[in-house]
């Protein structure tokens, strides 16, 4: 499998599920046609959480693009299994706008949060199992540094578990699971100190 | 025509159609807006089928993209004929989340795995008229042997007739069929040992 | 303004365009919910225009595509009023999944088929004003033939006027200005023999 | 991060967020399901400030995109605050599909044009801190003139501010305000001759 052609494939998909997530968001029907600026008004603003979930899920998806870029710059050769499981992944990450669209909908409540978090749970797991099936083929680049991996695995199961831990939250209390969603994402979005280096041409 | 630029196309559009296939899983409207905790989790629950086909559908066009991309890896020249031939697959590929949306809606009705079915079977035939197309015109790369090629027809036609005969049964057992798209998908999909050493750089 | 990411730019709309027509495509809601094997296959075969729409517009924007590709490959430099024009272009292939939903829900009517050839007869009349702003400035490569040129500018206003033709059609007969429509698409699609040897590596 | 894949990833965001906006065109339903042809026609040409929002929204993420092109092209290196400023950016962009949405439904109204604008000021604020992020960090290629990047700068900030006027005349004069978004991506769109020597190869 072309390296070049597999990523510009995940790339196209990850693009798109980003952009489809925009169709969470849509102004209910009025029941008097021509709604007056006051109802108006009123109908978009009770749409924040829909742009809540929306914001979230861009930040997800645009952590998990910048993930697959960080690992595949370090990987030589794409063998099926990594093909397999990288399907996996992508099919979790065109997933996304629908779980985010119920979660926009009904965001205080147990059985979207809970499903919102096994969709990001899975994810982690999908990145994990790629970083095991890379390791275990010696697909990394020569020149990748043991301490590298390491810190690059534990990231992933820390990520992973964090993830795990929000979405059984969400069976007891939905709104703090929502709330430790987006925290995670900002964390992991934000840039900092540490990773200015990372900076390449 | 430009082989790249043809690649990057057909990738945009396996890219598309695999990631609009989510638009065939939505909410249903509740009667009484705000659902109780009971019931958005049972009308979660209840889109069982629709996540199905969506899981089928999603491996059935990552698997047309692998497809794609082996058989044009092998490919030389390409002629309008081959741009022709590659439109009708992507025109069929484009279908596929109309007839995923048809069978999660009613996947154990005969209209609908009928339809699925024809959907597979022309994707099918179409790679077995292009296979036939570049080989009479010789547009494969010089080292090319002719057992990898005698190969890649062998199982281009045992695809096809095997959507072809799932197809079929759609008309008697529709659950069956569907059972069958499935068993097909996962066999294909999934990495065996054997090919484990088609994996290159 | 380069050309690789202007041309990646336009690619990347005309297959996002070209997929998007599959949501013209939609099983309507049935009265009785759970419908009968009867009404299921009714319901779907009475979707034949929109069937037909889709094929037609998936033809012209393959048809485009390919009118694009042929025209940049002999182009050499993209000043900004190509990358105006071109936007264009792509304003009104971006249109076309619209046209063609409304031309597959009412495919007898005058104002469907009016509007439809409407958008073509544009995007002909853009292709036509492109090539005249490239030959203008001398944006064509130093070893493209005054010949080829020539060839292509009488079959750019071929292209136009017939289509602008089966528009005017449509106001009297439009179910024959359909038909024209799928006639001038297939005369362009279709590979015939001269052609051949435009093929290319 | 690669710069390639930085930019082929912002570009598809931009190419699919263009594409989407189609979908704010849509024919309501009708009372009566055939309509006439009287009624058809006047139901497409009610659609006029649906499709005056669509012409405005393309023009606006075809200026964008330019300006993306424009700047990146001058730019070294990408570290993470740039990637974060961009999705920040292309999380706007993105969102540009559902503003026009309200603002063809409701073209004269506060709401719509309000956040119309606003959406439109938020992008005009993030090129601003992409651009102030880039000079911060000598991102700049070495041969990249200080006057070029002062008049990006003065070009940037005008356009930001007039965004910003248009918007708040949305709160008194909603129609005029529209007419400003549609005056200003008007005159940034349309070529004009001072430009002409950009083009390169």
């Amino acid at each position: 499998m072309n390296k070049g052609r597999f990523e510009a494939f995940s790339d196209s998909v990850f693009a798109f599920a980003i952009t489809l997530l925009i169709l969470g968001i849509a102004l209910p029907a009025f029941k008097n046609p021509p709604p007056s600026e006051r109802e108006l008004a009123h109908a978009l603003l009770r749409l924040w959480p829909n742009l809540l979930a929306y914001l979230l899920s861009f930040s997800v998806i645009g952590i998990m693009w910048q993930n697959h870029h960080a690992l595949f710059r370090l990987v030589d050769t794409v063998d099926r299994m990594t093909v397999f499981l990288n399907l996996s992944l992508l099919g979790v990450t065109v997933f996304i706008p629908f779980a985010t669209s119920v979660l926009g909908a009904y965001p205080t409540m147990r059985s979207s949060t809970f499903l919102y978090g096994l969709t990001l749970t899975s994810s982690g797991s999908i990145y994990n199992l790629l970083l095991w099936h890379v390791k275990r083929t010696g697909a990394f680049h020569a020149n990748v540094s043991e301490a590298a991996i390491r810190q690059t695995t534990i990231a992933y199961r820390v990520g992973a578990m964090t993830y795990a831990v929000a979405t059984l939250a969400s069976l007891v209390a939905p709104v703090l699971s929502f709330a430790l969603y987006l925290l995670v994402a900002g964390y992991y979005l934000f840039p900092r100190g540490a990773d200015a280096d990372l900076a390449t041409k």
